[in-house]
């Protein structure tokens, strides 16, 4: 399968090694495959956000292996599972909510598998680092043709264990969102979309509150003066502001899980 | 064209996932792509700092697409360009000067279009990230042989927007110089050369003062004791400042913009 | 030779356009090879920390042309050097000491070259970068088929220069180590294995003292409650310290270097 692609997100980030000794066990499990990077940025543990970043992605992507790993309780209870989805892409990661948006999107799994005792994974297995041990031997597996059946003891599909997204709601006249990503421009995502805006009423407007900030609605960077505070639907149709050419994270000093009330001015 | 190489180089950092998914649209766009990521360490937004990374690296990459994106005005009323020059490389990314030094290297504009509507384009277009929506699937598209006409609507060549890179000047008996980048290891690059400590009557050198520092004249980082400040040509023939095994920014206390002097002790 | 593989392991960072212009140097001497970062994110300067991340990362990647360069003597009198090793494996980089480890483990050196005046260098040789002018180049012409004997003028195998990795000792009861690498989830690696607290009659203790604070003892993070600390043996067979959820360098206020005894509580 010299075409094979496997896709690969995760928490370890880019100063050590666990990203690059990763690809050398896949180039050694399967040397035609190609990988992508998907990001490696994730925060640490942050498993809801390596979810998401994950589900975004796969629309952007070839179909192929789409290894995640972000994997706080590794080598405790929680079990490491390769999925086969109804569209026939292949999951492998944790079983611990940070596959499941992407198995949703993909159609739900038609097969799922436990990696404990993988016959693919290197040996010894440490206890600490199932992306080297297990994760990426299993995922070259896959993209070298061997079957999800194969590489682990199948389970109960529906046993894929669910995450419930981070969800605005709205409250009379307001929008309670809540910051789900702040990138590297200072941008920050909201857990929101233009029908929360209009089931509150907000819809056509052309200014509103943000707590005690004002932003004008526009549809990009240049909607707006420089240094002035914008809301608009970002790349993945989600509410999100941004200051033009500056950083509206520390414009509103806030981060990652701040909740923020969306208002009439 | 299994072997086309794209190289890549932005500001969007390697945090989130940008880069990741501009990767995916082009190995869904030409599979057999070698995309080469030059760095996506630019500073947010600094046109200026990009086009002088891009400029520089290309005598040393293998011909074919260049895509860079530093694109502050995204989905403002600057253009998205493909360019094919007339050394054959082609550059793609956004109309602000960012492709300029590129493009005269390369032997200037052979062909320019604008790529609003491109029919290459993904759709929808969203108005934030046209890293991902139109300039990396247009240079999947040009990777896999697409003509450059056929990627947008032709316009004048000549219509590529310049941009003036920063330059040394030298006054009476000074070199006035300024920090155009300060890399991982603290060396402050300026913008002047060699020629321009001949024109201050500085050559043969072998200490000057920078402000109120004294920096001794060599070649690498070890012609000076440990902690000591040097002057060099750096490996991109210009200027430059270390400390070694130290870091000349802390010495110094300046960064990118900061203005030296340069004089005889 | 399409299938070739080079590995690359530096501390350039990403921040910069180092890594990428390498690459373009690789890809130009040699477009079929397949480059793997194990990383670079090694500490600026810090070879031994190098020299650790690659023979680490050797047993995990394929046999191939292994190019690191941590070189703060770069353009002095420090040798460039490419080796082959007795188990085929070729080596190039810098010879201070990074290297040494890494062929060791590959066998030792069967030939060894230095490259002063490569053949394959491109020219001119800067003297601040010979990552771009000399090691890129040559990693190349190794992958692309070359005889080690034919980048460089052969010099004595046993002339590599050896360092002498840092090892914790026991003093009485006590395991005496030194953090050797911290990672991006604040896990802290000693250089000490289990056999060293077998040897302070530490082996199948349950809790153990660092300095002032206590750690159990376990096989992984979920072993300890969540903010707890945790002595293991990591996925290098070295003890290691980690907080389970948490960041064990601040909870212990300790980075690279730092001296911690381990003693029954």
């Amino acid at each position: 399968v010299p075409d094979a692609v496997i896709t690969f997100l995760s928490d370890y980030g880019l100063a050590d090694d666990f990203v690059g000794v990763c690809h050398g066990v896949i180039a050694r499990g399967c040397p035609g495959a190609r990988v992508i990077d998907l990001t490696h940025g994730v925060a640490p543990h942050d498993v809801s956000a390596g979810a998401l970043a994950l589900v975004r992605a796969l629309p952007y992507v070839p179909s192929g292996v789409h290894l995640a790993v972000v994997d706080p309780g590794v080598g405790g209870s929680r079990r490491g599972i390769a999925a086969r989805c109804a569209d026939g892409r292949c999951l492998v990661g944790p079983d611990n909510g940070l596959l499941w948006p992407a198995a949703q999107w993909a159609g739900g799994v038609a097969a799922l598998v436990d990696l404990a005792g993988s016959p693919v994974a290197l040996a010894p297995v440490s206890a600490t680092f199932h992306g080297r041990d297990v994760f990426a031997p299993v995922a070259a597996a896959l993209a070298a043709g061997t079957l999800v059946e194969r590489v682990g003891e199948p389970v109960d599909p529906a046993s894929l264990v669910a995450v419930k997204p981070w969800r605005a709601h709205v409250c009379g006249d307001a929008v309670v969102a809540r910051v789900v990503a702040v990138d590297r421009f200072g941008n920050l995502e909201l857990d929101a979309g233009a029908d929360d805006l209009a089931a509150a009423g907000l819809d056509g407007a052309t200014e509103i509150m943000i707590g005690a900030a004002i932003a004008r609605v526009g549809m990009t960077f240049a909607d707006v003066a420089d240094g002035e505070l914008l809301l608009y639907v970002d790349a993945h149709d989600a509410l999100a502001l941004a200051v033009n050419r500056g950083d509206a994270a520390r414009h509103l000093c806030v981060g990652v899980g701040a909740e923020l009330r969306i208002v009439a001015p």
